[in-house]
């Protein structure tokens, strides 16, 4: 049984309190927030844990085993590296952090403390990416053309970041999780509209160039008039689109693309055909993916495995979002991820 | 009566045959192609229809008025100029040319010859983007965000363009179209899969930066499984969507948005709120764009009016076309188009 | 502050508890059921709530005020009538009971004990139906033509009534506010497939007739390998299409219709035009309406008004359901609700 | 080379003339139609097709083989027979005839001449249905359980024929095809709202009972503000949905359904329980019926075949829509297929 401390008992941190009440492998000890109005109101329903107002507390505590952070994600790496070496365990919120330095002191500090450190890049824990994953392991797809989403909707304004910050981590950590390997470069655009005077963007694209043909590109906008939740993942023999606001039919694998032809046609280059093939839409039980996480996460921590969505996932998913940033702020410039990971290696 | 002649009997030439032979103002009296075999077949349900092969022949034909373009991209300057320079008027298939350049010529060309130049951009004959411009204009939608098109399907391979001059003429034109002017750059990324050996791009993504906050951008495809005609305008006010593929409620009008307070709140910055009204889906009537187009033309010759979609309008989508051409061979690489005009008009 | 004990743990019962327990003009007192381990499974949450096996024991507390009955159906008539009959007003989960006999006679002791009787026909509390009696009533739709509902799914199975029961009092309840008044006659067709032995239909088709043209037609269905909910009031001027499954525009109001002319064509008959309109989609607020509707049972208490969803109005619908029961099992065969209602009147 | 004249020339007609004039198998020879005017009209782009505004005439004329009748229902018989009669073969629009007296009596005039006798039943030649024939019949659905059928559409009023006479026999005829079989009853609702002195339904349910627990249903509708077109075939192992609207995924075969289990609860009585599985949407090549259709005729005249949808078949679904009509004349009255069938027989 893990021993957990949420942190955070704002907007996200009671479904992680009620998802580590709920796990058979953890007790939900305490829960710290430095509102105590909000941590009563938050813990009604659990009279048995513990209300703590003060951070450093819960460090010196012998039956806490992990924490996990929910607060805002600028505090993530100073929260998160206190509590890996004091000995805890740490889950943090998706993004790892608020920089590529401070996600970096993140992993250093669990290698150093010998802890698990995990990410809840949620996404990855749910029934229809599992399933995508299982389809793109098997090779059936063939080789990876582009992969494009559209994660648009009338947005939750965030005061401390901006919609790059707050959507692109999902699909980014899809990204990561699917093709296992950073892009090249990114090159990204965005705008400020509705808080100008804060500079925060509300609508946004990324363009990930992985140097072998393969495309990634993405659509994070919170001033869309309609709720588009659409991710295509294009191959050579087949595709797939996984349409997450879709009721039943999450998942569909499509037998269609086109067939270069080995006849050369001196006139008019290489011969392309279309083929057009069935529709298959696989079954994906449905299942809480907050739950499976919590669930992997007291797993790791027993067993000494690596998780899923570790702090090195966690690490190349901001190291994106740094550059995305940076590309914004020089109007689409681009930004090679690739050449930035051996400078600081080098340094 | 306008007597046309149509030049091209490919895959686009048979609908403006079709149409300049049911116009009323118009009188389609020859077809031009050098494939006698292919004419013989177009022109079967028109007796009366004269089948020439030399192009030549058609500018010395007194009988003649106009002439309609439909061949290849890189023809369209050459034949356009020349009819132009014997004084017939000249519809040209978008886009208006292969290259700036041409484009440039071509205007001139009308210019000096003092004859109508028009630029087949048919979408902006249709019922939705004309009902779109109403809306935009009467100024409901306040002022311009964003504007996003995805224009995908599993396409039909062209050997002498690729999917940028094939599709993206179409979402340049709407949007030169409602924008009515140019934007400050382009940033553009590509990726050639089916036909790498020819260099032709299949998938891109054109990002347009209007420097006053209004982002355009568009993703063209013709690798995905599925189609989607998804174009989205969002405004400070309102917001439109406009599905193509929708049969009945091509346009929809959003009442929704966000609301920028002029409350202060010290903490937070700027307070946001969210509206969410009514969706409005405007009866949009059925007509035939290409019809319309066409009677546009005559009407145009006749009465010495301006086209809607002139040699300007055309030119001005090539002069995106080309930059966005000349971003994705610089992998992304931001070309500035006002500066590009500059130094193209001051020289 | 009305004190309310409610009475069954079971499926809908938690829902109950729940918004009695949120609602700041009700006090949840006890809960009722059988089931002691239950009880205490369902009230974890809610320490202050007293767990109550014993039915009977309810009856004698003065503390108590209302009770919300969540039993089977055929146990509504007796605990209803013994409530009521002990001073306290009563809600009923639908159907109000499961014969005409027993819903009579729960109405004639809510008249006789001078206290509320309701049924929890949830849907008329909806958003979306409260928005269509609204534009209903506002006459913009002409002369009702026609009612159509789909309401299928791969059904939970119910052992104790079948898929009319469970599935046709949301139709029957939205048609009987928004219409007010009882179809002349029904016929109803049924199938057993997945439960022959217990003779329990899963398929169900129910045609009512109003005499002046009025047709509505409800389609129910345990069976189908897909989820739909789809309503349709079909009028002279405008038509209304609600469907539940839409995310955002669950309402859409059409502007279409037929134009009968005046002017009298000998051979043809009545000349017939169309009309192809606008269509509007109206905001509907997201509430959740089960707690609208507790909020009015307690409101109705208090201020001695008839609630929306009273004892007759739920009358009206078990009328509707017998009705329909003895059709089906008389395989489509006519039973006049009028004559059947003036029968037992004057009986 | 079979040599056809098509009779009537007006609504459908051109889209038989099109299609035998484009058939290899056929020759179109002649059109007729009383309408001199129309007929020059509709033959414009067929030179070489001879107009003919006398029936009479063509019966006489050695060098047609074939009719095809596309004129108002109630002149099917008349012509049809006397084409027979003068040993042509003949094709039907649907529905076959106006009355079941009718039918049959085209059936024996074509038995007696040894002549094809076809109706015109389009869908049974679409891709869908033949491919979803394929599926039932290789019997992968397992039983059947329920055919429900929603065809309704802002209409276009027929002055001779209701909703159910315009709409029904695509339904019946896929039915039909499908099931191969006749129901034992069917009870009909329908009523008038636009063409009330016509006494024309517009609105129409009909419900087909086939003694084995197989339920048939059909909504069709010509006062719909919405245009719908959807098929459900449900059974015990698999059920198929069929969207004619679907630009792509028309058919979907659901693995989802019921399972009844042996092992007897009993409390409960028969338990159930629920599988839910993958979706699998065979791809349909996109032909066009009527052409198939035209052909299908030509060759079971050439080679002595039976066609897919002979007169037996038209006759069985006019012995379907009398029925209905006689139903909702009686308000829904049951009326008996199967006593009807052998109360004719025997008389």
């Amino acid at each position: 049984m893990i021993r957990v401390a949420v942190i955070g008992a704002g907007y996200w941190g009671p479904n992680l309190i009620r998802n580590f009440a709920a796990c058979p492998e953890t007790e939900l000890v305490a829960v710290c927030d430095r509102d105590q109005q909000r941590l009563t109101q938050v813990l009604r329903p659990y009279p048995g844990v513990e209300a703590i107002t003060d951070f450093e507390q819960l460090l010196d505590r012998a039956d806490i085993d992990a924490v996990a952070i929910a607060t805002p994600v600028n505090t993530h790496a100073p929260l998160g590296v206190a509590a890996l070496q004091a000995g805890k365990h740490v889950l943090v919120e998706k993004p790892l952090a608020g920089s590529v330095a401070d996600a970096e002191q993140m992993v250093e500090a669990a290698a150093a403390a010998n802890r698990v450190l995990m990410v809840d890049h949620t996404f990855i824990y749910s029934g229809p990416v599992q399933r995508i994953k299982q389809i793109v392991d098997s090779g059936e797809i063939g080789d990876l053309y582009f992969v494009d989403s559209v994660r648009i909707n009338l947005g939750m304004f965030q005061h401390d970041v901006n919609v790059v910050w707050d959507l692109a981590p999902h699909d980014l950590s899809i990204l990561d999780f699917l093709v296992g390997r950073l892009p090249r470069s990114i090159s990204a655009f965005g705008a400020c509209h509705a808080n100008e005077a804060a500079d925060i963007e509300d609508v946004a694209y990324l363009n990930l160039d992985f140097s072998d043909g393969l495309l990634a590109s993405f659509h994070v906008n919170w001033l869309s008039p309609v709720k588009v939740r659409h991710f295509i993942i294009g191959g050579s023999e087949k595709s797939i689109v996984y349409d997450d606001l879709e009721p039943t039919e999450r998942i569909k694998v499509y037998d269609r693309g086109i067939t270069v032809s080995d006849d050369v046609e001196a006139k008019r280059g290489v011969m392309i055909g279309y083929r057009t093939g069935d529709v298959w839409s696989p079954h994906v039980p449905q299942v809480e993916p907050l739950a499976k996480m919590v669930s992997h996460f007291a797993e790791c921590i027993q067993q000494g495995k690596q998780p899923l969505t570790d702090g090195e996932s966690g690490l190349r998913v901001v190291r994106i979002l740094e550059a995305a940033q940076r590309s914004i702020k020089a109007q689409g410039g681009r930004i090679t991820i690739w050449d930035d990971l051996q400078i600081r290696r080098a340094a």
